[in-house]
């Protein structure tokens, strides 16, 4: 069968800075926040919208609320009926809507949908949101228990890598620079207004204490509020879209290829697999390698862009081989020769990704594919990759266990 | 486009009767063993199985587990990698599992997937586990304090047939007792060894305390651990799986139509809005008229048997006219007769239903379709409904906020 295309229409992120814990609104005012802006930068009308696909972690803890799809119906009296739905696969959750979202277009269901990711984290003590997000690994064996289940299972990922190939922990110290350094020209970035250094990056102690093993503060993404709307759409949608905007078929963004993989829950199950292979995360690769397949590329030297899924900075870190910027093992490379910093040869998270830009858990999948979009229709102000025509996107769950990634070109 | 048929290969279901918060087994567990069911009562191979999707409300509030997807890797090492992805719309989330499913295999992504609807409450104390089912509804509006939120709301969905139309409670009891004596003749019923009768189902007090309004205990459907594993193809699969089994593809059954419709979250915003309105829960009807309409049916009377979500007594008093066995408001003329009875004109819910049969939320929508599937092929046992060659199925979730109807036939 002919893959048909699917579109991307744009769409709106809400300021990742914001607490909307602390604004006491409920998650569905952040939803319909995002939904409202994406009516603002897009061209999309309420009647054109035939379904709306949101993803999200866990609202059921993180706010006592379950059922997030049925919310947007209130957004708009012209939404009375629309299917909705809710998708989750942890960190991933907002991409694998994005799937089904294609999978409905493709088989010619809905022709235009609306993607919300969401996620609402503030509500929660650092320890107790640690102990929620241990629900995304296996948590009677990997989280009940562990005071910060994630930054130890990543931890563990950065020592699979010294065992394997050595790592210098300065090299995680300047991915954490770098995310930073991109998020100060992102006006919707977390930590647009944070300090941050390589130096401090490096540091170790009071100003930088050990989260768990060798991750420390810096090499964190954030426990963030925030949400993210956008819009897919068929051919004969984005067609008259193209027409209503003025514009070509051609300059609207679309899903050029797609890989989706999981692997074992458990993180030893994985690392146990992978023994002698050359990826540390060989279903990580999966999803990507099908991803490249799947668009024609020939590997990432066709790509002007990555945004990738640094929940941690070994995640990046192992995101960097994984691609195939580097041989295996040998990612610190490409940090060194300055490829991944904007303005190198393949940007990575021009945006700050996770930790410079913010995790909201369940927003982050659709976050970076609206940045994906902003990069190759040139909309990406001062986070710009000049000339950017395909960008990448890597969305993550749980310790890399649901794996999703995209091409996002023209 | 012309609509590629979905095929249905059959399944399996746990006894839900089991407790397996008692028996100390993990959710994993329980979706592990319906799977391997599965294999046993079809000729599925784990090879063939492309893609998993799980429908489950709310594993995070009562088992703290999120990224139920992933589980389905470790079931057999031929998954390693495999695509998984989790579902949820409150009490309808594996209906939109199969919506999902339904999208993948029509837009040509993959060609046999496996569902499982998967729920295990008895984690959880009766007051404890009300207040986690509140998060399917409007939880600060309609659940945050109140005891137990949906016999609430359902019992006000009595309380507006009674204002619109009369409602003569009995009516109410015979659908307790025809849902109870169906679960007797189904081997895997919740109640199936539990007494029950019209007169005990129309007595009030001891025994049958109030719950909420007009709901009593015998009103309720039940609180149920359960799982259900069956499998959804494209018809070049089917054809294949057809002549592995030595069958025709005329024999296996398919989904014929659907409907997905979602009302305003707020049970009030939802009478409001069909005050002046034939029917109590416009959309509800939507959801079956459209999946009329796809299958090419008259109404209801080219059915031969119904599975709808009968969560309270209410709930299938209002299907019974919203699927148009009576003009609105008559549903008692329906009861009164016998049509809905086993051996009557449109039997409702022969399984047992949610009443009879149990209710382990997230599992409901691909219980019914395992159901319909039974009815189709003639496998139902001893709770088959003569020559029955099309069935519709109903799942909604909150209080009939997300709506799903399935026409399954051959």
């Amino acid at each position: 069968m002919s893959e048909q295309k699917v579109y991307l229409l744009g769409g709106y992120q809400t300021d990742f800075a914001r607490n909307w814990a602390r604004e006491n609104k409920h998650i569905c005012a952040m939803m319909r926040e995002a939904y409202e802006g994406s009516l603002r930068t897009t061209r999309i009308e309420p009647a054109d919208i035939k379904a709306a696909f949101i993803g999200n972690f866990a609202a059921e803890l993180y706010c006592m609320q379950g059922h997030l799809g049925a919310f947007f119906v209130d957004f708009d009296p012209a939404f009375r009926g629309l299917p909705t739905s809710r998708f989750e696969g942890a960190c991933a959750s907002s991409a694998l809507a994005v799937m089904s979202a294609m999978a409905h277009i493709r088989a010619g269901m809905y022709d235009c949908i609306a993607l919300i990711g969401v996620e609402l984290m503030k509500t929660a003590s650092p320890a107790k949101g640690g102990d929620y997000l241990g629900t995304a690994a296996w948590y009677s064996r990997e989280s009940a228990g562990v005071e910060f289940p994630f930054p130890k299972l990543f931890g563990k990922l950065g020592d699979v890598y010294e065992e394997r190939f050595g790592l210098d922990d300065t090299y995680l110290a300047q991915i954490a620079a770098i995310n930073y350094a991109n998020a100060k020209l992102n006006p919707n970035a977390q930590t647009r207004d944070w300090f941050m250094s390589y130096d401090h990056a490096c540091s170790k102690g009071q100003y930088n204490s050990t989260v768990s093993g060798r991750i420390k503060v810096t090499d964190c993404s954030q426990i963030t509020d925030g949400a993210v709307c956008m819009y897919m759409a068929s051919a004969p949608f984005a067609a008259e879209y193209a027409r209503r905007c003025g514009i070509t078929l051609e300059s609207i963004p679309y899903i050029q290829g797609w890989g989706q993989t999981t692997a074992p829950m458990e993180f030893s199950a994985k690392v146990a697999e992978s023994e002698n292979q050359p990826f540390v995360l060989p279903w990580t690769r999966k999803a990507i390698t099908d991803a490249y397949s799947r668009a024609g590329l020939k590997d990432c030297w066709d790509l002007d862009a990555i945004e990738t899924h640094d929940c941690f900075t070994t995640s990046e870190y192992m995101a960097i081989d994984h691609f195939g910027l580097t041989a295996p093992g040998q990612s610190w490379r490409a940090i060194e020769e300055g490829v991944i910093e904007l303005g190198g040869k393949l940007p990575i998270n021009p945006s700050g990704g996770l930790i410079g830009c913010g995790h909201p858990v369940g927003a982050t999948g659709v976050r970076q594919l609206l940045d994906a979009y902003k990069q190759v229709t040139g909309t990406a102000g001062e986070y710009q990759v000049k000339n950017a025509r395909r960008v990448a996107t890597l969305n993550i769950g749980g310790s890399a266990t649901t794996n999703v990634c995209f091409i996002v070109g023209k």
